[in-house]
């Protein structure tokens, strides 16, 4: 698939819905890699079955607070500058690029780099939406290390780490990015195309892309634009979207914490929620959305605050007062919820003393109408058998 | 000059000296190089003389929080570590070490992996004394650059810098440190024999060492120990150590700020400074002496504080009400006098809005009597010409 500057438009409609509330605002990123491909040409985006073995793939982001990177440009080639550094390391050329997560900016990170070395982006990522550590990737969960990794900034600064724990790399890597004025650009987790196959989230990519073509026809064609988004999950390897409540935004708390935004949004319901209030908590991104007392999502599933309007996602940053919104979950790909995923990326790791209640559990009526579609049983079969 | 075990212990009691007041206890450092000494046999201190043009010179030492040291005790491998890594990133061997710091905890550091790696240690360090921050070397003022550098801890961790300036080295070195867990094992300024002959502060490690002989051969032959320190500087790169003030301490203040040790001690006179009072300042080494509203000695000038009874240097985590000092002061080397080396720790540099006060200009009735020693005019001719 050709990656043009329109794909990149869905792109972005679609990583900020699978950004869950966080993932940073794709805005400008995909500037960036708009003008990459202006000045380079477009990107082939390939599948995992399009990889060689002996491939050299680099997963290429950015580090950060994303509120920095929209106040503090880019110089634009610091993805590439790491890069380089991670091949002049290893004494190897890179063959293809990848996201380490595809939920936010980080979709568009690899994008940039690709362009300007007339590289493939895989499609897949780490973890098929957004989180905010680096060992809070399936690439940590089934076994590679994150290092060798490197971080550069737009001084040409560059820190590489060889780390013994994917924990020490997130810890190291996060102070010297403090320090670097808050955001960094990053290579780490260097993989061969054998581990790329065996441990990345397939088709995230094209699944944002196909999120925010839909959106794009809906509002072409004038149907429900949520609708929509629901309907562009269907046979894929997530679980079907679901309609978790509708209402407006009578809370928001916010706070910066440890480099996290940190808070809770209250919702109060309307239509067939009149009278029921919803409260999401979140840490970047959205982590558990309870009714009343019940905690009806939980991550790693996906929750996403849309407008009911335009069906576009809404991020945390941007959440006010006396907004509507419509609040969808998306079960998460069978790969992030084996037990040791789960003990990265559960409830658990961020502070919930709550198992993770799949939304398929909280939902059962839903799921067993739905099904279980026929992408997601492809899938499982092509996946490393699962620990649960 | 070969070091043994036993000339650890006279460079230990020198170092603390040169640490003024700052520097880290060298005692863990002092056991682990004799450990390594007893294990590897001793190891040559080479003056700068018999160094080539092509040697490779690797200054070592341990960064971060001395307190930390001494409760959490280094593996033992981790500066070979880190001298590894850095040989493997130049594709050189190294052939000798050099100290950052020649005061303190700092001193021992290089004897530890050249006993180890049979490698002879350069009589000459970054500072003659003992700072607090990597670009505060005479390697950084002359212009060399700081990185690649590398740091590693116990458990194997290591991180790699390559930074545009030295200040950034120091930046991003010392958040991973504290990410490490308040201290590493630090290789940094690698450089070429022409490199260090040419930047280097010279023959402070004997220096070190010639004054905890006097301090030993003092208490051997029962003369008066401080009298001996002082005697110990003369004739030396250093200009002529002079008692400044000696009363007994009525109040230390100390705060951990930013991952230093600042404060003050007030210490009232007695004998001939009876009704006097003196105030000293410090940001881990002491940089500013006050009698009543004057400055009679700042830094980069070492401020030291010694037992009367010993004349063993008093670090200031040791400092408590009612003991009685000595405070002794020593002119520092001219190489650390240049306007560009008090633009990097003159009092400016520790927020003292005053201008560097030499001994020789706070004293001058002691300094026209003692004049000038032969060693260090000796010494001026050598050095690079000075922008002063």
């Amino acid at each position: 698939m050709r990656v043009t500057e329109q794909t990149l438009e869905a792109l972005s409609i679609g990583a900020a819905i699978l950004g869950t509330g966080g993932g940073g605002d794709p805005l400008i990123g995909k500037l960036m890699a708009q003008q990459a491909i202006a000045e380079y040409g477009p990107v082939e985006l390939v599948s995992l079955d399009e990889i060689d073995d002996t491939d050299v793939v680099f997963p290429v982001a950015m580090m950060g607070a994303p509120t920095v990177f929209l106040e503090k440009v880019p110089a634009g080639e610091e993805g590439y500058m790491a890069v380089q550094r991670m091949e002049r390391h290893l004494g190897k050329k890179v063959t293809a690029l990848c996201p380490i997560e595809c939920g936010g900016m980080n979709s568009m990170i690899p994008f940039v780099v690709a362009a300007r070395m007339g590289l493939p982006v895989v499609d897949g990522d780490g973890m098929g939406r957004a989180f905010p550590e680096l060992q809070m990737e399936t690439f940590h969960v089934l076994g590679v290390s994150g290092t060798p990794a490197c971080i550069a900034d737009e001084w040409g600064n560059v820190v590489l780490f060889e780390t013994v724990d994917n924990y020490r790399l997130e810890s190291f890597a996060r102070a010297c990015t403090v320090k670097m004025g808050g955001y960094s650009h990053l290579v780490d987790y260097p993989m061969t195309g054998t581990q790329v196959k065996g441990t990345a989230v397939r088709g995230t990519v094209s699944m944002a892309i196909r999120l925010g073509e839909a959106l794009q026809e809906a509002h072409r064609s004038h149907v429900n634009p949520v609708e929509a988004v629901l309907a562009a999950t269907r046979n894929t390897i997530y679980g079907h979207g679901i309609a978790l409540f509708q209402g407006k935004v009578v809370d928001v708390s916010r706070r910066t914490s440890d480099g996290f935004a940190v808070g809770q949004a209250r919702l109060q319901g309307f239509d067939e929620e009149e009278g029921k209030s919803m409260v999401i908590d979140f840490q970047n991104e959205n982590l558990i959305a309870k009714v009343g007392d019940e905690v009806v999502a939980s991550v790693p599933d996906l929750i996403t605050l849309l407008d009911p309007d335009t069906g576009y996602a809404i991020t945390n940053e941007r959440l006010r007062y006396g907004q509507r919104v419509v609040v969808i979950g998306i079960p998460t790909p069978e790969i992030m919820r084996s037990e040791a995923a789960l003990s990265v990326w559960g409830p658990k790791q961020f502070g919930y003393d709550i198992p993770f209640i799949p939304l398929e559990q909280a939902y059962p009526d839903f799921y067993r109408r739905v099904g279980v579609p026929l992408e997601k049983e492809k899938y499982l079969a092509l996946m490393p058998p699962l620990e649960r």
